[in-house]
């Protein structure tokens, strides 16, 4: 435990953060099943726990962040107008879903032109929502409007400490539920979860390792490598239908935090190699996944895993979300 | 419990043919979960209960009774040669699954014109293959050849106390998890699940209420009230898309079964309900289902249910199974 409490010590969000984020969101938020598969086990010539945040409320790990933040930001200020983000996937039903548990209004920006199910989806956990044109600049703008005017609390998506020490719940579970993990891999778009996964698995099993997973172009293995944040600004998203993890950028919190405590090697999967991820889990394991934890089961099955090292036999395999058109399934 | 014993008398599995049952099974079998949705929830103004057979071992509830009565087999003949079965679908796989636990050879009859992707899951779980014409006439021809060739095991549907105890099971499991159930909905097709279900549920709580559900043109309700096999003989299929339930005929001791414990009431579902079942199921729950779980969702949601008396408040609801094409779904 020694070398966990060192590199704890440099890290904003502690151990301590996500037990009593666990406490605070638990009432609300499912403890979501890990499953396993023989197939997928003698694919791999490894163990595959496969961890559902598929079924976690809302249809995304979201749920969890963004409650603790909610709950917190209410806590902090009682008299809270409400909750404002900007986000036309899952954070944005998040935010809504967690402004209803807390009792607050919220308020979802979304892009024009984003799809009805998407907008439908928000609206049905009680949001206002508020449209703006497609440019990244009009999320900022028209959230920052909303927020002045009606006196909100920003929700972020991942960089933010109470977001993280709520994601942080999905490895406290997933160490409990399976201890004998070697490795966890996360599929990663800002590092929200990532970093609070990291935080609370290695603080629970110092030895665990946490491995990024992203679509292709992300350059995290050269960022962790230097130390160095060497994306293009502004900020870009990566060509790629896993949607749910187009940011290219890790967070400014998130990126110390996983060059720290993640793995150098990151798990960089294509398109069609997502999809293959996603028909496996729904042929076989008859769960509805989105293209993001497609990710990770190809990264399991990938391979660059092949070549790890074999002693590294117990391989959790984060599926982060199941909010999928079922009427345009990318095949 | 008075009650309860009296119709057991008559009946020829006893509960503690399930209870042996479970006992004997549950070393290979998953005890599937159980799910809720708020969703369906608000929608019906009951409270559902979703048993996810789907996340049985090979998909559906069928590998329960094949094994027990395979492992049945094996005992009473230890120098068993192996089993054998005439389905191109769920049994089929659940009977090459169970020799596979049990270390016998399998054969499965299979028409020739069944789809690869069915054929090939039969193939997965280790069975030899045998294919056979498309007459309902020449499954019969072909099996019996085999069997008698190869001095085999016949392991039936759904028609044999051994494979009623097996699927018994389920009612068993989900008694235990959900003991305030009011009613539990069963897809129906031979009645093997619908008799295990009702012969553990009710001796467990008499009152509580199993309902069939089926495609179109069952006729099970003018059977039930005058207690008589009205069926058209040879035995018909029904046109419907749910391929697992598409058996008119109810079977020889499975009919008196239910005759005895289901209600008189039959959920007959159309399979543009039964669509709309699976899709509900898919896009807010998550997990991928065949048409004929479809139909129980879709039984749930009805206008029949919702005249239903509203005591009636805890409802069960069997998704029987996810083996559906996800390269072809029904819309």
């Amino acid at each position: 435990m020694g070398t966990a409490t060192k590199v704890m010590a440099e890290i904003p969000v502690l151990f301590s953060d996500v037990l009593k984020a666990s406490k605070r969101i638990s009432p609300y938020v499912h403890r979501t099943p890990v499953f396993t598969s023989s197939t997928a086990d003698e694919l791999t010539g490894r163990k595959l726990f496969f961890k559902a945040e598929l079924l976690q409320k809302t249809g995304s790990f979201k749920a969890r962040g963004s409650l603790n933040a909610t709950i917190l930001a209410k806590e902090r200020n009682p008299s809270l107008n409400g909750t404002v983000t900007h986000s036309s996937g899952n954070h944005g039903q998040g935010v809504a879903w967690s402004a209803r548990c807390v009792g607050v209004p919220s308020y979802v920006v979304v892009p024009s032109m984003a799809p009805a199910s998407k907008k439908n989806a928000i609206r049905s956990y009680g949001a206002h929502l508020v449209e703006c044109g497609t440019k990244p600049s009009d999320r900022i703008e028209t959230y920052e409007r909303v927020q002045k005017e009606k006196g909100l609390e920003f929700i972020p998506p991942y960089d933010h400490p109470d977001v993280i020490a709520g994601q942080g719940t999905i490895g406290l579970e997933f160490m409990e539920q399976v201890p004998e993990l070697d490795a966890i891999l996360v599929p990663t778009s800002g590092g929200g979860m990532g970093s609070g996964i990291a935080i609370a698995a290695k603080h629970i099993k110092p030895d665990v390792k946490v491995f990024i997973v992203s679509p292709k172009g992300k350059m995290l293995e050269e960022c962790f490598k230097t130390g160095k944040r060497l994306w293009p600004e502004p900020p870009q998203y990566l060509d790629t239908l896993a949607d749910a993890i187009r940011l290219q950028q890790l967070g400014h919190i998130t990126f110390p935090i996983l060059t720290q405590l993640a793995e150098k090697e990151v798990f960089e999967m294509s398109d069609e190699e997502m999809v293959q991820g996603m028909r496996f889990v729904m042929q076989r394991m008859k769960l509805v996944v989105e293209a993001a934890s497609g990710a990770s089961v190809a990264a399991a099955m990938s391979e660059k895993m092949k070549a790890m090292d074999p002693a590294m036999k117990n391989i959790g395999v984060i599926l982060c979300g199941g909010n999928v058109d079922i009427d345009h399934l990318p095949w």
